[in-house]
């Protein structure tokens, strides 16, 4: 009897896992194997996946690193000969690339292929992308918040995913079952999805990453533009607060194009508190300063 | 033979660590035992310091606490009394309290005592210090470049000036043995010591600290402007970028008010960068943007 209670629970408890943690992809193609794309191979592997991984890139010596390392099983250099078995292709490329990508790879893709994307910007990768997707495939378009300092295949990491949000923007045009497949694989890779438009998508991340981006390319440039030289005098404040200005610049001034009327917008917004807090120096209002700086360090205990 | 030899090498080791480890003071006394002065205390003992180290503050239970854990041996909540066997005080308050505690301390210092501070300010400190010391008494300006998020004797720890700056500013009325002492003494505990002149001091720490401040500020309340709710989906970047807005917020007002020209000229300069990238988003000229956005990156490899 505990013997067929112990086997009946057994049973449940596998199922369970099949569906909460089910990667429903016999053979998936990555598209840009470097930080994202290098650690979503990683994390995959890691979460149990056993099916094929391929890489796609440009550049071989990276491709081949990456299969030396048991990153990915399998690659190539042409785009629609690597994603030709592919039931799932993941883009994890630069947002600037991504149209040309969705070209290159339209004629490999086969009926019934779910393609998706982690890209920092969302209404714009959609009219990029979703055009030259054939008719039989599913596009479904995504953005994992992960990161790190170290960018490339070196950098990538298993756990880069795990306990991060990813955010997925289904438009009217999106299929829901793909819809589901894709939020099962960032959640097998431990994420936790959010829906949202790609509109608020893209105003959200204007705010909260890209427009910051702008800000600290800014402040290095103003502190350079005055003297080279005191960048060294800067402390743990000031290198946390210009890390993000060690991104990538074409990577960033892509993410700009394409999302440059929100960023714009918050930027202006920005640029208002800037000049009450410049007002206050002017007038010498030291509490209103200090009424500001509270308001600030109160709201800054909210991110987690 | 060899134990002669021996005898000697050590005596000369050790008169060289005197030489330059040398903590020539038998009493200390530190006035705010938080963070920096805590730290001190933690930090002297581990260097191997020998002598008496009072603390001095205005609240009773954290002066108790700081004894308990041994990081100070004696203590008053009367300033005079505090400093009276002091031969070294060290002012590790913020910086807007200067002008009363050196008030409430110059009728218990005694002859030849040296008056030293942390403040991130120093032509103010000075204008604020110097003329409250009693003929006799020494007073050297200095700024040991070290923090981190956690305030308070909690956070204190004995490494955190290991390996980090130490600004002193000594004036035209500044005496060169006492200040050959209070290098000694960041020194002992690990730092760089590096001469500047106040107003220089001043500028250079407008630009890469107080500046960078206002700015995480400015940028944290823009958002929270917008929409508070949106903080949470600040992914690594904001979390670091945004760090040091968690900074308590009337120290940094005090900072401001006492240097409030060369911050107010720094936050122009950083105006002005700011406006030249939203031209450039208004231009969308991305090409551009790309040029701003390298040249930020390839200077901020010279933070260490």
């Amino acid at each position: 009897m505990k013997f067929v209670i112990y086997t009946a629970w057994a049973c449940i408890h596998k199922y369970w896992r099949v569906i909460i943690r089910n990667v429903d992809f016999r053979n998936i193609t990555i598209v840009g194997v470097g930080l994202i794309g290098g650690s979503l191979a990683l994390a995959l592997k890691k979460s149990g996946y056993k099916g094929k991984i391929t890489g796609v890139g440009r550049n071989r010596n990276n491709l081949v690193k990456a299969k030396e390392r048991g990153i990915i099983d399998e690659f190539s250099t042409v785009h629609a000969r690597g994603v030709q078995d592919a039931d799932l292709v993941v883009i994890a490329a630069s947002v600037g690339q991504f149209e040309s990508i969705a070209k290159k790879i339209k004629s490999g893709l086969k009926q019934g292929a779910i393609v998706t994307d982690v890209g920092s910007v969302k209404s714009a990768v959609i009219k990029n992308v979703e055009p030259f997707m054939p008719e039989g495939v599913f596009f479904v378009a995504s953005h994992p918040i992960a990161g790190k300092e170290s960018s490339g295949i070196d950098g990538a990491d298993g756990d880069l995913f795990n306990n991060a949000r990813c955010i997925v923007t289904p438009g009217p045009r999106t299929d829901r079952k793909a819809l589901n497949k894709i939020k099962s694989l960032w959640k097998a890779v431990g994420m936790k999805v959010v829906n949202m438009s790609p509109e608020e998508h893209d105003l959200v991340f204007a705010t909260v990453s890209h427009m910051p981006h702008v800000v600290a390319y800014a402040l290095v440039n103003s502190i350079i533009d005055a003297d080279k030289k005191l960048l060294r005098f800067g402390g743990g404040g000031l290198r946390d607060f210009t890390r993000i200005a060690l991104s990538p610049e074409q990577l960033w001034s892509d993410v700009c194009s394409q999302n440059g009327d929100d960023i714009l917008k918050t930027l202006n917004r920005f640029h208002a508190s800037l000049s009450k807090m410049i007002k206050l120096f002017e007038k010498s209002d030291w509490k209103g300063l200090e009424g500001e700086f509270r308001k600030a360090r109160e709201a800054r205990t909210l991110i987690e």
